[in-house]
């Protein structure tokens, strides 16, 4: 049984004892979250000792690392090395994106390194596969799909991003609509080619009970992907994009009745203005099924710095119920990311998350805060670095940049206001400095 | 006669005229902002040649760059050169907030060397220069504030940041609330010592008639400052700070029916989901004058990164109606910024503004990004480099990361989905690669 049969059943499995634990919430309230499709615990049955983790309302806010490998740059220790720094910096989850070298010899070795849920998008490897065994991405035929969605599921797979709403009616609203950015998506753009070319439905729509089959045999969790989430601002909150959102909203009651475990993907690039918009719109049309927001990009003038824009956007969209962040780098639209954008990408995110989690209330998120306010009130230096969020960079900017006075930093030096108006309170013939 | 009592004559003076050809807004529209107090243009009578902006309703969101010594690092040279810094990466104001070295020469060497409209903290200089002269900030005479006031604005200074807000009663609803964080501003904490020991009102609001009167004179913007923003999430919207703005907000109108040109700073930390309700908060009791926020920070737990948790709640700001981001940087929290600190500091607060901008539906800002998409549909990554905020870094990213086929990036190489899409609906042989 997947862990949304077994939580319909009332059953509390051990997943559940656990994000129980960690996220202090009552076993109740876990299990009514899952039955209701607003929680998911993203776990293969085939995969054991690894980090469990629930998504959804409720819930800590979550952060996924994309990593691997593109045609152009095929290097699998450095993917490792990239699998490290988001653990590291504690990422929640990680998707393996590659799309250049052995498919299978990758995933499997990122599996094998790691104890987070993995995510993968398996259009990719039977893309990629097709393209080197026939020449080009239109022969595909649809039990290659399928094949490759069962051998990235029996590696243990625990999240499959599907690409289920990008169907000929959607296209279709497209092409009336038209767009300056088209399709970014790359998924959606492999299948847009297929279907482009053979004039056919897309085999994950129309065959979804063979992908629900799947996903319940091993309970992956599907995330229904956004192939058509807008690539610009221009392009946001346009009919095709909102058709595809209905269509998965459909799908993802669905993958509910059957007892499969579904997510929500979007949206893309869209105006902060719009954010709440489409955080309330995923959550009416697909029965409040966790969103797994990409973004929110908010501006497309600042390639170099959308680890940031994605930030800003990704932090409204938490604040207002989107469940789970997908990290963004600063090599976005311009790279793939090196080390040290995975690690900025992460804790960026991070930082979105939580403030999210203080706007929805989440447990221990305000305590943090308060801790940090705490310790700076006390000129706690110490304590201040130990309970930041990146204490190896704030320490080592703090060591850059000592103050003549141990309690002080150099921003105010002896005119620290805290430490002035602590003195001035205390009586203590304030300033009259040394 | 200072630009408001102008624009309440109906006289387009060369600074509207400029203002409007730059945000290519109406004549009329700026005069009626200006005369009602929702538009100011920091500019002193004295001061020739400088870059001459707008801020408030309708006009492009501003971004300020503080530099300035404190007691523990005193450079002039260094600062002169965040100065240019600053300017390189388009900040549209700069203030002096130095409290280390001489004072006088700092401030006019900073004037002589930039075409930003510059603005300052006056009770720093007279704080420090008593404290020197006569070994405590308690010893200030009121007449000294003033003079330095004067001194200042003879200088060329364009806007002034006054704490008239922390009064009496304002630190009293302080010591009745309590707080975790107490107060955080510098020219607070200078203010609430010698109220405290002097057991007199804070004679910035006590003669307030004397500020306006220098004001008057010179034409000198007030920025009424926030004393008693919150300096953490814990303290934030509390009935001190309010309390303050409620003040200010009386004051703003004296200084509007004076001629005197004005604008309200706050809000400090605040977390996300109180942004809109400070915004909505300063633009009702402050007759809709102009916002210049600090921040908001929207957590505490992110020293290192306060740019990024600033960005966010800035472009929450700015979207829902701030005028003017102070900018914050890596380094807040933590040390005295660097000239790197600046440089990212400017640009993510310009990020942060323009997501603001598209929001408020800002001349020319859609345009931009409208730009960027077609130019990235396009893959013309010469022009994308150059519309980039920082095309610098925007281009060295690229450049370490080179393509196998040009037209692409290494993220998806020959994958790129924006090619294969405009392969497909060109029906050309989509998807055979070479």
């Amino acid at each position: 049984m997947t862990q949304l049969e077994q939580a319909k059943r009332g059953n509390v499995t051990l997943e559940i004892k656990k994000i129980c634990q960690e996220e202090k919430i009552r076993e109740e309230e876990l299990l009514e979250g899952i039955s209701r499709g607003e929680i998911v615990i993203p776990k293969n049955k085939l995969r054991q000792g690894t980090n469990v983790i629930g998504i959804g309302k409720g819930l800590r806010t979550k952060v996924n690392t994309n990593i691997g490998t593109s045609p152009d740059v095929i290097d699998l220790d450095y993917e490792i090395a990239k699998l490290r720094v988001a653990e590291k910096v504690k990422s929640d989850t990680v998707m393996d994106l590659s799309t250049g070298g052995d498919l299978d010899k990758i995933r499997r070795s990122i599996i094998k390194n790691t104890r987070m849920p993995l995510g993968t998008v398996p259009v990719y490897q039977a893309a990629v596969e097709t393209i080197n065994e026939k020449g080009g991405i239109i022969y595909m035929d649809i039990d290659k799909i399928f094949e490759v969605i069962k051998r990235q599921a029996e590696d243990g797979v625990d999240f499959m991003t599907v690409h289920c709403g990008v169907t000929l009616s959607t296209l279709e609203r497209l092409r009336k609509e038209g767009r300056i950015g088209s399709i970014v998506s790359r998924g959606g753009a492999f299948l847009t080619t297929w279907m482009i070319a053979n004039e056919k439905e897309n085999p994950l729509y129309s065959h979804f009970d063979r992908l629900l089959e799947i996903a319940k045999e091993y309970d992956v969790t599907l995330s229904l992907g956004d192939g058509l989430r807008p690539g610009c601002i221009a392009d946001s909150t346009d009919r095709a994009q909102i058709q595809e959102l209905v269509i998965l909203g459909e799908l993802a009651k669905q993958a509910l009745d059957s007892g499969v475990q579904v997510m929500i993907e979007g949206p893309g690039h869209i105006p902060f203005d719009e954010v709440e918009t489409n955080i309330i719109l995923e959550k009416k049309l697909c029965h409040n099924a966790p969103f797994y927001v990409l973004g929110p990009v908010v501006t497309d003038i600042a390639p170099g710095y959308d680890h940031i824009t994605s930030a800003i956007g990704g932090a409204y969209a938490a604040s207002v119920g989107a469940d789970f962040l997908c990290y963004v780098t600063p090599g976005e639209h311009l790279r793939l990311p090196t080390l040290e954008d995975v690690r900025e990408g992460v804790i960026t995110a991070r930082i979105a998350a939580h403030i999210g989690d203080l706007s929805k209330g989440i447990k221990g998120a305000f305590e943090w805060d308060l801790q940090m306010a705490k310790n700076r009130e006390k000129r706690n230096w110490k304590r201040q670095i130990e309970l930041s969020i990146d204490p190896e960079l704030a320490g080592k900017m703090r060591e850059s940049a000592k103050p003549k006075v141990e309690d002080v930093c150099t921003m105010c030096g002896e005119f620290c206001a805290i430490k002035m108006v602590e003195k001035a309170l205390r009586g203590e013939k304030p300033l009259t400095f040394a």
